[in-house]
């Protein structure tokens, strides 16, 4: 079991939240690809907590530095590109309470047996949500590797508690707008939307309290033909790398857990013709019939639960004491980790989509 | 890009609907494990079409013939097992209107452009529900393994349209009740909604339609500490496997998608001691904290679009003369999907399960 | 730990000596690829016993059953290609002394203890020499994959005890010299040395015991720039294709363990022009530099210790009765394994390559 | 194609010579393995060059810094272990030749044709000697897994040119001589065989050449029954390993090439029973038989070619100008590789023997 993932582009993240650094290793990147680091420096900010009161108050520059697979021209040589990042402001004194007194809802316990107590849990270890950080700057890799084939990714906040945003349109997806929205604090297509879920975030936060959400993501000008039946399935691959990010747990494509409740003559996606090519009239499938694209936009959705570590009063148990015990967790933690997640599901999406497309030549 | 998963096990299905066979081969399985092929040919059978009015009225023997990896004694010798199963039932002229005109909401037309036009459609080739019978073989075997551990796995098909079957208790699940139900027809756990889900399948198909639905499945046994964080974390391989199964387009764990609407102090598990043994007071997160079990039930669901094949009219295009077309298919396909899957997730769930407990001794 | 190798092309190989059937599935394969079947079938015919004295006496049809990846006319799907062989000739009661007295020089005692003593070691079992059929026939299949890029390979057997055949060119290789005399019983480029090598198996035989050999290897047509350095070098991927074939004990490429005795003055090939291509005036690196061809001939040497069934009596132990026990075979078994492994290096070369150049495109 | 290997045990290395740093990660290690940082850095540093008249003028103080999977008590956490290494001391002027014209030899002509000639030349780039420093580190890593298991590893150099030192004992290896010779210049058992390797080296210095060498090792402790028959047979990982050092062109084990000249009554081990253990009484089979150990010795032999980069005039081409041209290297590089590879096949063995040992439990 490893942080260690693809067949034709490998990614590997290492590091721990309070340890010296955190970065990954992209394996099997074609050479010549323009590595526009000013972009890439650009899509990892989007990741970083804003400063808002909805987010963590750990600051960090989050500054990538390339130490290889880059050569003198910005090309990509071919070889293993590796970036890192240094880790500068950790508060290790606030995880006090470990490794005793596991968090609920948290990695600790499972943590602690999985590495006989060994795991290093400050700051949540290599559990932490700052692993997100190299694999966002994989997936920045994996865009600008799509990129030369016209391939676009772009994600948004689709739900936080009981607020839902405008979802995508999977025949006609607004790319422009998604890139758009990526500059607000709550990125939502609809700005109400994104100013109602502000206020559910702030009202949590107040309570003391953290709460859940849904991202959706749009991949449009992928070839039809990419992908195969089962295990590399495209939505096989991207599922294992989005339930891969901290917090996932459900994810869906096109009409997904909609489809239980629908009719075949109502799921399945008539064929046209438009401008000479085949295309469908509606997108049930989500650009994916039988884990092959089918030219059409690849739409998914993620689900977050709600951040684990949370300001009130919990139930939990003393190990050493094998007994109840209580907790109140004093760290630096989002309200609302699908917030930040939306440009790590676009990652996620990238990287899995880069892995199929290189198998495919 | 292959039919091929697995790192400490490996699973290589092969074989097209209209072929001379089917197969499996698993490889990494340790030496010893008693292969009680009695059991194995009970659990296949259960995905076979029960020649009830709501399967396909093809009839294959499905009896699996295991060539090696097993010795005299019936033991697992630690080297590849693989199983074959004989096609005997196939009527390659129900699928005249393939290549040119392909199925809405099917894998024909994205199968073709991924194959240049060499795939094999007839009764779908690679990509027919028939490739599930190794994957169920596979999973027979992994649970033959599992078993020595004390794991449990069951399911149940939770909805079918809008009919909805009771859930399975996600902190004490019924496993018994769970192995009960696999000798109905439609394996619900309430026998009221397994009768009303045959009755909305019956209708659709009367009506020349197919009907969608969920499968909930169920892991008892399971130690704390399996699994990783990230890429090999269990909700990323069970997703992979889930995902594999054609026809899902939605998978979650636990309290799944609606973790969206939940505060952090809802969605957290207390923890409690039971006889000593760290426990939770409830499961929302299905078992599964950060990736990595922590001994409680995993709790799965799988969302299967209805049947892609129907008889009805459907408006689909020549690719010959790249122009609108119309479809009527009358092969021999299940109304719903989602009823003979209930094995193959249990199979889905065994495999992922039995690689990554193989990964962690 | 697996019968599996293989990264864009996987190769699966799969039975035991005296078990039903052996076979393989090669996943990966490129959509339309002719499968001249008759072609072949006379490459694994390459491989079997030719009836003469220096063969087994086991007689098996060896014909290849396809059963999945091609299509109704002739070429590949795109999906798993699997091909499974008949097990008629088998005499088990040779093997009445396993599993308590293991052969010196042969697999048993490992085999048991690796297997806690559930390998079924009839014939050898999945050690058997047998294995190398369906390892011939992916081979086979990845030369008509490398066919289509204009690669060629063929080798020959350069060594038999003492006796030596003449080396094949390393800048110019005569491809059809080396078809020619796979024809023959020993398949040597100078009919002398055939024949002397002839003379000492048989010699061998008479009493009652075996030899080893080299087989040497050639493959041209190959573009520069196919490899990596480290890991996927082409050298270390040959070599692990090569070890794996049962017997071999040593690799080595160009100069091979000659190289230690080189100046670099000598060892470099210095670069020159002909016809407008890049080549070198000598071979020395055996086509390989740094892991990567240089577009020059790749050649290889492996070499096979000596059969290590022999008819004379052996000193062994009894395992039950943990003493010193004698040993005397009566199997059926090749003099010089390394007679009938020319086309298992050949095929071994293939596996290796097709997995690279797939890689690379 | 990537610079990552192994199936439990992942090792992924990266960097460039002229780049900011070189590193590797490790995936895969078990919790709790005891991470001695002196003994690693003494391990290290006996790769490094050691300022004598035989090695490069280049100084780097090769110091590994582990930035992740190491707890603050200095145990492994289970999670990725990377390690990086500042490069300092790097003459980019000296490599002004290239692109335009590749050392015969060297990897320049053939690196350039992979890259579309986007590969950074400078210093080797990623093909350089320097990334068997991070190679070394995981090797390092890997015997302190192996050491909790008993096994030792220990290298000599065996041929240099024309002069052979003592072989290693294949029966009863004596790991402490081994170990001893590593504190000398050239690392020879025999300290008047390494004083002749000294002299032969410094001729060919002064001559403006180099020479290749052998390396021969030996790993004991490993318990009978690890590997597997075929493609993760103990061979062919082992050898995987090995052809991953630069400059390597051959493997053998135990008897090697010499097995080809060998009746099977000389090479077969006789079985014999030592204090209650199956032991064999010679061990031409280098503790290896049908690719799985024995319990005896592993022993093989690692055949190094010459430094390609010498400095007298070789005859090349122009890439640019496709017209022969002369060629002079005033570089800084070892007049033979294979005096330092010593650690460097020590730790390819370790990678390889961790690896299967993971997977064996």
């Amino acid at each position: 079991m490893s942080s260690n993932i693809g067949q034709a582009l490998k990614v590997q993240i290492f590091g721990e939240s309070h340890g010296p650094m955190v970065g990954v290793t992209i394996d099997g990147l074609p050479a010549g690809i323009a590595i526009d680091e000013e972009w890439l420096n650009a899509f990892v900010q989007r990741r970083a907590a804003k400063g808002s009161a909805i987010a963590t108050a750990r600051r960090e520059s989050d500054i990538p530095r390339i130490v290889s697979g880059v050569n003198p021209s910005g090309k990509t040589t071919g070889y293993a590109l590796t970036a890192v990042f240094e880790n500068a402001d950790t508060h290790s004194s606030d995880y006090g309470f470990l490794p005793d007194r596991p968090r609920p809802g948290h990695a600790d316990y499972p943590a602690l047996m999985r590495s006989h107590g060994q795991d290093d849990l400050r700051g949540s270890g290599h559990h932490s949500g700052r692993l997100t950080l190299p694999h966002v700057l994989a997936g920045g890799v994996a865009m600008l590797l799509l990129r030369t084939i016209g391939v676009s990714i772009g994600a948004h906040i689709l739900q936080v508690g009981s607020v839902r945003d405008q979802s995508i349109d999977p025949v006609h997806p607004d790319m422009e707008a998604l890139e758009r929205c990526h500059t607000r604090e709550v990125p939502a297509l609809d700005t109400a939307a994104g100013d109602a879920m502000m206020q559910a975030i702030l009202a949590a936060k107040a309570d003391q309290d953290s709460l859940g959400g849904i991202v959706e993501v749009a991949a449009t000008g992928l070839p039809a033909g990419l992908g195969a039946p089962y295990f590399d399935g495209v939505e096989a691959v991207l599922a294992q790398q989005l339930f891969s990010i901290p917090a996932v747990k459900g994810v869906e494509f096109g009409a997904g857990f909609g489809c239980a409740a629908m009719l075949g003559s109502q799921y399945n996606d008539p064929y046209c013709m438009v401008d000479g090519k085949v295309r469908t009239t509606q997108n049930q499938a989500g650009g994916l019939l039988g884990g092959i694209t089918n030219g059409m936009p690849v739409i998914a959705r993620a689900a977050f639960r709600p951040t684990a570590s949370i300001a009130r009063q919990q139930q939990t148990v003393s190990l050493s004491a094998a007994a109840p015990a209580e907790l109140t967790v004093h760290g630096r933690h989002d309200p609302c980790v699908a917030i930040r997640a939306v440009p790590v599901v676009e990652a996620a999406v990238a990287i899995a989509l880069a892995d199929l497309y290189l198998q495919s030549r």
